[in-house]
């Protein structure tokens, strides 16, 4: 397996995947095929074997998948076989429900610090934790030798941010801000922004 | 044009340029290339200029985009030379920062009303929003015509939610709870689920 030849889009589904194996555990179940999880997941049959196939043989002809071996199969691929520590800097009602977000835990992430530029939010408590001032930003970070970043300030402000978060040694940014953001090469970005999945599907509608 | 033909992976980028031109014009910018927009997006000049082409001749050789143009154009392709009326079903921490969202509504989206099936919750004020009980949903949301839906409950809820919206007339649902949902084909939908966002950048981190 060399994973540097892997196409992203493939490494997208992944995490999907995971999630329906983990939903159908939560159910009780302990097998499922690849007709079974496509139906879950809205993704042909074919697809998930081919996707699944490129890391090695995890399923049985007949039998199918187990759902615990391939779930531990994916989050060892994913790299979430532990714990990730994910900082938060800005917080506005986006920060405050990604703080408090129950849905990062079983998935591989712990938030583990909160900034603001806000001098009036410095020392609250939002969630378990309290906030700090984004002056703190890069040593705190970097002596925490935290990797991955939400970032959920507005858009004026998202690049220096960003800046700060690869300066702190940062390599995984989420981006809610509505704005793209420049980064060097080894620094991964994924953007969240809901108007711009909403205009997706305007397109298509009468 | 042909609109059926356009991929969707163009489709997809479209809201990206349109949200970097919309930044530029409120930097007081007039014109611009498809360098210079590649730059702020993170996209090739190449695959931009293809990418609008598909719609028509938008650009000039040597003086490049008239901004102010090409967001008209891009507003009208994608169908946000309008206003679209959202709603949004559950009203936790994710539901109360979607209904309090100030980026809707410059992309062409107004929240216009909010459910929640916890009877505790109906008849508070969620930002300008009296939350309503999700057992009215269907004749309201069928009678105020809304086509689109942000879904923000827990996952084991969501397929029934989604339902719910399928038969209230809804064409476009963007789901946050952590799980895929099923509907007819001429329903779109998109996801929005952090952990697959970050468990996609955890896969290429040491």
């Amino acid at each position: 397996m060399n994973a540097d030849k892997i196409p992203d889009i493939i490494i997208g589904r992944l995490p999907v995947y995971l999630r329906a194996l983990q939903r159908m555990q939560e159910k009780g179940m302990k097998t499922t095929s690849s007709q079974e999880l496509g139906e879950h997941v809205g993704i042909s049959a074919a697809q998930i074997r081919k996707d699944i196939s490129q890391f090695g043989e995890f399923g049985k002809q007949g039998t199918g998948y187990s759902i615990p071996f391939l779930i531990d199969k994916l989050r060892e691929i994913l790299k979430v076989n532990r714990m990730w520590d994910v900082v938060v800097v800005g917080v506005g009602d986006m920060g405050h429900a990604l703080a408090r977000y129950p849905g990062f835990l079983n998935r591989g992430f712990r938030v583990a610090m909160i900034f603001d530029v806000d001098s009036s939010k410095v020392g609250q408590k939002v969630g378990e934790f309290m906030v700090e001032d984004s002056s703190k930003l890069v040593e705190r970070v970097r002596n925490a030798k935290i990797k991955m970043a939400m970032v959920t300030v507005p858009a004026a402000a998202a690049q220096e941010v960003a800046d700060k978060l690869v300066q702190a040694g940062v390599k995984a940014i989420l981006n809610y801000a509505p704005t793209s953001i420049n980064v060097p090469n080894h620094v991964h970005v994924q953007y969240i922004d809901p108007s711009t999945h909403l205009q997706r599907m305007t397109y298509y509608l009468e």
